[in-house]
């Protein structure tokens, strides 16, 4: 017997077929004794329905009165689920944010939950009976709703797991797990059956389809077994787990890549303390989201070279705000604008020598050319030409036995 | 400047562009130094379609999820409300059932307000903001979200106008007011300016469509001045007063009718103390609303006739219900289903002499057979033919002068 959340994407309560199927999952699971804690989406579409509706009226719809909006999408499912569990003879029953409570800090629209009262849905449970929650909100310290920001469910789920100690936390959704690299675009992908949250995190290109990566950190930071497993099939999904839960055998667990990136590199910055901060300082003011940074030690010793990569969208922005910002006293400004990142991730890679070389290899076996090199404990990346992208995806999956 | 509650329907906000014009009008009387709380319903169709989700899960889907469900209909209106009306500079607001809370008594689906907390939304009218409540629901004691039954948005809105102590209450709805009768039917029905309470709960025939009946009860009981009008003209709508506030030069206010009717006549029955409490209480038990009951002393001093009117649909039931009743002893038990009941209401009848008569005398000059008749202060309602129901609205409409 164990304490489990199960959570329900948009896709898996996306019709009212869906929600009796899902229905069925939580039963079979609370008839082998289970306590069971759902969580769940909005109906698939729904969400952006309601945005629509507000953006109709306003471009900049007032934000307390967005959470109110969209927050009724989680409410409708949850009544929609509670009561076909009803129906089946389970004693369910839904429990909205300003019920339990759910207690949020932070922005209308992107709050975050700090806590939330246990006692009466711990003793609920103790008798026998499902509860059934609304994903993506909470409310403030005033009162007022709050929502916690896109794909907020699984930051629910993962949160609810952690203040109820559950055992474990499934997230049940329309694609089977998580796989070593995109399966629509590289047919010999492979569902990955276990994985740690730090290869996860990094696989987040992929990931980020099959779960919010800031879910996937809090369960990272309190050791909570996640399981990712699609509504429509019975096949056992990824689990994600701690390093010690996880039996290598091989060194490399996935590729994954960004596409529509840039690539903008200073020559001969003074290579002084504080040079970078002063670069970087104003990106983050106009919102422009930095992803790898690479610093050498140029040829004269007393200049350095950057690299960096942003979103393509941001390249034009970006240059404008180099090139007006005084303290950057660069030889040379040049960028790239098809580039794209390959990573390779493994937890496995820190105590397998070599990994490097084999990556580097394969890739000028396929005469494909590195354009920047960033590496960390589980994480090799590389940009490269955007054209290559498939291939180098395809090569690096090969020769690292994923296929 | 006065205290307003503006209740805006179904129709009134059943589209992005309904609610903007909704908007407008609040707008406008918040301009004049109105404090303004609106309260609206669900976006027309809206409820509805919530329903078919749960009939679909299940005929008798839980009760309690079914108010969670269904409220989150005119949570959706009053966010999208106060988001247009924050984007036109108004402070507005929405405040839901338990952020009031609006506290209410009895069971699921069929709740009543009995309170509500009025000092956080003063105050929030007097620092000149604009309140929107979801109409139709409130909280029980236990915390669980109750509904008021259909139509129920016009109840909340006359408690609101109550407990918050409202200059006036008006009704915003897809028709321009009360009518003489109705208006589809009889092109000459008329726009009734002003009506009394009683009378509007007398036309209700008509005027369940226009406002629910409980809610003009309420109003009745407080005196609250209401007002129903469109949401689409500029026109002013029925005012529904106190008797005092209404000056009468018509006698007949409207004339009314209901259908698919059917009367049921036993004779014979023994005449003693309890017998009709004797043959109703079985239809109540089967939820048989018996509306006109009319009783004879028979001939012969002994026995009596007993007539009664019900929906036609209820008729095969009925009469089995009486057969099986061993209580009641008659020597002959007939019916009719093809009967619809006409209604001529109006405040100033009781003071006038000869309504009754001149009623009877316009039926007979069309050759129309009264099968039953049954009077009150305000009103005299008949059981005729259902084929000559229209000729009779339009008869007693001319010669009333309501055309």
């Amino acid at each position: 017997m164990a304490k489990k959340v199960l959570k329900f994407g948009g896709t898996s309560v996306g019709s009212i077929d869906r929600i009796l199927h899902a229905s069925k999952i939580i039963s079979q699971e609370h008839k082998k004794g289970n306590k069971i804690i759902a969580v769940v989406s909005a109906m698939a579409g729904k969400t952006n329905e309601l945005i629509e509706f507000s953006k109709t009226i306003s471009q900049n719809f007032n934000k307390r009165e967005l959470d109110v909006l969209l927050s009724s999408g989680e409410q409708v499912t949850s009544a929609l689920l509670a009561g076909a569990l009803c129906k089946v003879g389970i004693k369910a029953k839904s429990w909205l944010n300003w019920q339990i409570p759910i207690l949020t800090e932070g922005e209308y629209n992107n709050s975050r939950i700090v806590n939330m009262h246990v006692e009466k849905i711990d003793k609920f449970l103790n008798l026998n009976g499902v509860a059934v929650i609304p994903g993506y909100q909470g409310i403030s310290s005033e009162g007022d709703i709050t929502t916690i920001g896109r794909g907020g469910s699984d930051a629910t789920a993962v949160a609810i797991a952690k203040i109820f100690n559950a055992d474990t936390c499934e997230i049940y959704t329309d694609v089977d797990g998580v796989y070593s690299t995109d399966p629509n675009k590289i047919p010999v992908a492979k569902k990955i059956d276990k994985i740690t949250y730090e290869e996860m995190l990094e696989l987040s290109s992929l990931g980020a389809k099959v779960m919010q990566s800031s879910a996937v950190q809090t369960a990272m930071m309190y050791s909570i077994p996640l399981q990712v497993r699609s509504t429509f099939t019975n096949r056992p999904g990824t689990k994600i787990f701690n390093n010690e839960n996880i039996d290598y055998r091989k060194v490399v667990t996935g590729v994954a890549y960004s596409k529509d990136d840039a690539k903008i590199t200073l020559q001969g910055v003074d290579d002084k303390p504080g040079i970078a901060a002063e670069i970087f300082e104003p990106f983050s003011k106009n919102n422009i989201n930095v992803d790898m940074v690479i610093q050498n030690v140029s040829s004269d010793g007393k200049t350095t070279d950057l690299t960096f990569t942003i979103k393509r969208e941001d390249l034009q922005r970006t240059l404008e705000i180099i090139k007006s910002n005084n303290k950057i006293k660069s030889k040379e400004i040049s960028y790239k604008n098809n580039v794209s990142k390959i990573s390779i991730v493994g937890a496995g890679m820190v105590t397998t020598p070599g990994v490097t070389y084999k990556m580097f290899k394969a890739l000028a076996d396929e005469k494909i050319n590195i354009l920047a090199i960033s590496t960390s404990e589980i994480k090799i990346s590389v940009i490269i030409e955007e054209m290559n992208t498939i291939k180098a995806i395809k090569k690096l999956h090969t020769i690292f036995d994923l296929d």
